[in-house]
């Protein structure tokens, strides 16, 4: 069994954002050497999400609006906030869209439909946070 | 390290619909001859899942409805229509039933609760659709 | 490859709560003597979760009240009630936080970020549950 881990470091420069992080796990997969396999992509920090879909800005903004409706950034809204904390919001966020994806790797590459993408989904940016990319495989 | 890769292909006739594929899922289990490991399914696209939950019709019918309110199938709601298409709810409903499941393969079969069932949630059906089934181990 | 199935059982005394089960886990890890390999822990019911987020007694309060909102415990709003089951708001709960998470494991550890726990997840509660967590790697 081969295996690869791997660490990538984002800095969102807004609140809430969402990048496009498939080429990086691609390039993983195709350094890690395996031909069949899992790769695991998940955020190490519980504001933040790891998430597939399309690439189309229109959506992401909908996404965006969609997602302030269900759990808005209120400070007053939420009991975590009474920690000290104002990021209650972005904890209910990373719940909708998820930690982590699984993705299958086949004759050495992500095994993906015509339109799936990696993103990495930012919901207290401002600041210096991980993804963990782990692939186990032949 | 033994693996198996299977592709399903859906093609539901509504525009939202849930399918029980685990009688499938569960051929490709026995077909790789795995014993102990793990089985991603996951859904190809963008705007349908792959989920586990019960296979009872009266609450498939409560996801249908608690979706819609969630994600309101409306064409003039969404930026992402405005790149020509009509089904930017069905990304958001995919969102929370999620693209894929990872099920533990325990002597050679799927490590099941008594009523746990895979589903292919379809979100924009009447078009063809592919699920992935990916297994590993030994 | 080396690979550990072990079932944990819950019987939370609430209707709904949450309960860390990182320790659990982390022991489940060290027994099965992979230094490089997954961990997928899931519910083995569908009217429960398995999701990581933060041990903070606030943000659960949270969490509670959030999930309440979008899913009200109404035995007469549901259609699969009326099948004598009055838990059809702890299927749509499950749905939002997930049935499932895979962990990578790295040096022999649950490879976490600082605030990454996993947590039991119950929205039927008061019986008793299961949780399978399925580890394999070398």
């Amino acid at each position: 069994m081969k295996s690869l881990t791997r660490y990538l470091t984002f800095n969102v420069p807004a609140r809430m954002d969402f990048v496009n992080i498939t080429g990086e796990v691609d390039a993983a997969v195709r350094d890690s050497g395996v031909m069949e396999g899992l790769c695991l992509v998940n955020s190490m920090h519980i504001t933040s999400s790891v998430f597939i879909n399309d690439d189309e800005s229109g959506l992401h903004a909908d996404y965006k609006t969609w997602l302030e409706d269900l759990a808005p950034h209120d400070p007053k809204r939420y009991r975590h906030n009474l920690t000290g904390e104002d990021n209650a919001d972005a904890h209910h966020k990373r719940q909708i869209m998820g930690r982590e994806v699984v993705v299958a790797i086949t004759k050495g590459r992500l095994d993906f439909g015509t339109w799936e993408r990696i993103f990495y989904g930012e919901f207290d940016g401002r600041r210096k946070k991980r993804v963990l990319v782990k692939i186990i495989g032949e």
